[in-house]
């Protein structure tokens, strides 16, 4: 068992004893666990992960942003939804910050076949179920995040990277869980919670192929 | 003539006599003023102005991150353009928040045919032009939207949009003289003059046929 990583103190936080990943993954709504085959993979070729980190922080950025635009008269949604992009743009200028200062390149747009595929799967003008799932996509995609982050975390000791995923994922950790609150709010707790099963079960699926490139989602 | 506004104190910097809309003009590299009439309407109409105007934050957040995105290998251009989307992220929710304070509805997507044409001229496929493009395209937007911050200051009272719009003025000359630094990095002065008088016409052309609605760019 690799013991739980002790954050270095940072700016945005005290120093926290982090949880393990499989105290994580059980307040997390994924059925599928990352094989740690996949973080030993992305620890070897850190590069890239960070390379595709930028990216996933920028796409999430733009996504929030367009929630905003999606739903003006959503008050709620419009502040969250900004809030989020806010922090994710900071995420995003971190990790190019780090790339920048070692060297190693931004990758810039590219396929992310488990986020492409799981965005298809929102239903478009079926309001108001074609906002509930937009923010459950929203929830799985900071979910997911959140997990490959810890799992990547007992993999790595680059104190830098470190620091960053540990403030990152209990992050993701909070936008999953505002994801799905925001979705609950004029929907019954129980449909909810089935329709949160079959993306669940959806992104399961998508999850059990992958594991095999040092991507993010990948 | 109507004196220059004292913006009042607030939290994005010290207060300082403004600039008159023609001091202001005369710095900018637009071809054609916007008549007073505009901004008599948008004042009278403050409600649909600064719903368009959130609007106007949003979208151009999405396009600095953009930016990002089409450039990874320009690490000069990413931090500056994600720079600029956090601060137009920010700039988002201080608009919206007043809305929302004041029980006025946030717009949502909308037409803006002037910044769609603008944005219809720049020629993809041709880099490095292409890039000069964008970046011109950028400078443009900012720098008419300062124009349009600055005459609306000439016709309002109303001590918090004026706070607002006061700061947000000389945000967006900013970041217009920032686009036009970075589309020069690699262009010959001469050839950048020219081409950018090419955009100034052809945004003058698009402006006087405007002027007869409340939008920001309408």
């Amino acid at each position: 068992m690799i013991p739980p990583v002790k954050r270095p103190d940072g700016p945005e936080g005290q120093p926290t004893e982090l949880k393990s990943y499989d105290e994580v993954y059980a307040e997390l709504p994924l059925l599928h666990p990352t094989p740690r085959s996949w973080a030993e993979l992305a620890a070897s070729r850190l590069p890239e992960f960070l390379a595709d980190h930028a990216v996933c922080e920028q796409q999430v950025a733009m996504y929030g942003l367009s929630l905003a635009g999606y739903y003006p008269d959503d008050a709620e949604l419009v502040e969250r939804a900004a809030a989020l992009a806010a922090e994710e743009v900071q995420h995003f200028r971190r990790v190019v910050a780090i790339l920048t200062k070692r060297g190693w390149p931004l990758g810039g747009r590219r396929k992310n076949v488990w986020a492409q595929s799981l965005r298809a799967r929102i239903v478009l003008g079926r309001e108001p179920m074609t906002k509930v799932d937009r923010l459950l996509f929203g929830a799985l995609v900071e979910a997911r995040s959140c997990e490959r982050f810890t799992r990547l975390l007992e993999e790595i000791d680059d104190p830098e990277v470190v620091h960053l995923l540990a403030d990152l994922g209990p992050a993701e950790r909070r936008h999953w869980e505002m994801f799905y609150r925001l979705a609950g709010r004029n929907t019954d707790e129980q449909v909810l919670a089935a329709r949160f099963q079959g993306w669940r079960e959806f992104e399961a699926d998508l999850a059990r192929g992958l594991g095999t490139s040092p991507a993010v989602h990948g």
